[in-house]
């Protein structure tokens, strides 16, 4: 089997579901962490399409894009709905996430501790009862986020749940405001697999 | 047949191509514009899941995220492909896209001239010739950017290009760094629905 390679900066950031999902199935890949004085040059070539990361080489191909490459790989392993309205649900859910991504990534790369502090005091709330409402709807909350299957929406809040509340002692913030997403983590963790993962892999640099 | 309601502001924005696909499939749908004086009471009254437009009602729903809404029309009426290579091309373009406006939709609500005219001279090229590329990638380039026929990504590119160059008078640009960009548009003008739903819709208020 042709190798599979994931390219992208020592952060967690946007391509930790991807990473997420290929050590929950089990994917053998080489994580190829990029530095940051290695990153303009790699930009220049012409080596990513777009000139950013993350890059994923998966089947004699350079895909670009982290939503694409999740949407790509979860197709693949098999964690990607066909009904339209699964989808719907999907892909909706996704783009929130990029939503609060894209407001929180800058905070924490800018590193003001006020500002970050701010968000988790006055935003969070209102984006951990918007996902816990989500989960609750489907099904009453007690399984996956679409559906009745394991889904890429569910690496997709997983990593932002544990990345940005659990592992930044935020945890209580999530018990709170969205107490069915919390068990949704517990359960999640209970995969041997993922949980060895997030156990051992090393600190995200922002 | 239900009816089919779009709701945004008044603006093109992220909902144009959602706009643009509708009217050139020839569906019926009511194009709500939500004056931004009317939208602090309609955000908080839980009218939209995640507290944003666009929200598009259909088959007796309400859908929400701009990127899922037009992933949604665009599977019902025959412009999403089914190939997972074909359907990685056109999600991360549709990205790429997104990228695009995440930057210039903020330059354009602040109307700092000198900013905005600063992006055309300095991003835009590199913009256009990335966008160029995917599409001669595709077939030399002569007819869709995404294998033989017409899917979202057309309509994303188009209402990227048209919005963002061709009306604001920079139509010079994509035909410099773009000229097989610009000779799509011009073939997608000739769709004479499209044609009509362009020259006729209000301007946009950003």
């Amino acid at each position: 089997m042709a190798e599979i390679t994931l390219h992208y900066f020592p952060i967690y950031g946007r391509a930790e579901p991807v990473r997420m999902l290929l050590h929950y199935h089990g994917v053998q890949f080489n994580d190829h962490h990029v530095q940051l004085q290695d990153w303009p040059g790699l930009k220049t070539s012409g080596f990513s399409e777009f000139g950013q990361l993350p890059l994923l080489e998966i089947d004699g191909r350079r895909l670009v894009q982290s939503k694409a490459i999740l949407r790509y790989v979860a197709e693949k392993y098999g964690y990607y709905p066909t009904d339209p309205r699964d989808i719907y649900f999907v892909e909706s859910l996704s783009d929130f996430k990029e939503d609060v991504l894209n407001v929180t990534m800058p905070l924490m790369f800018r590193g003001e501790a006020e500002a970050v502090d701010k968000w988790y005091q006055e935003s969070a709330p209102t984006v951990l009862q918007k996902i816990e409402r989500r989960l609750v709807r489907n099904e009453g909350g007690n399984k996956f986020f679409v559906g009745k299957s394991l889904s890429m929406a569910d690496f997709q809040i997983f990593g932002l749940i544990y990345d940005l509340f659990i592992i930044r002692n935020r945890a209580n913030l999530v018990q709170t405001h969205a107490p069915k997403v919390y068990d949704f983590i517990q359960r999640a963790l209970t995969s041997a697999r993922l949980k060895a993962y997030v156990d051992s892999r090393p600190p995200s640099h922002v």
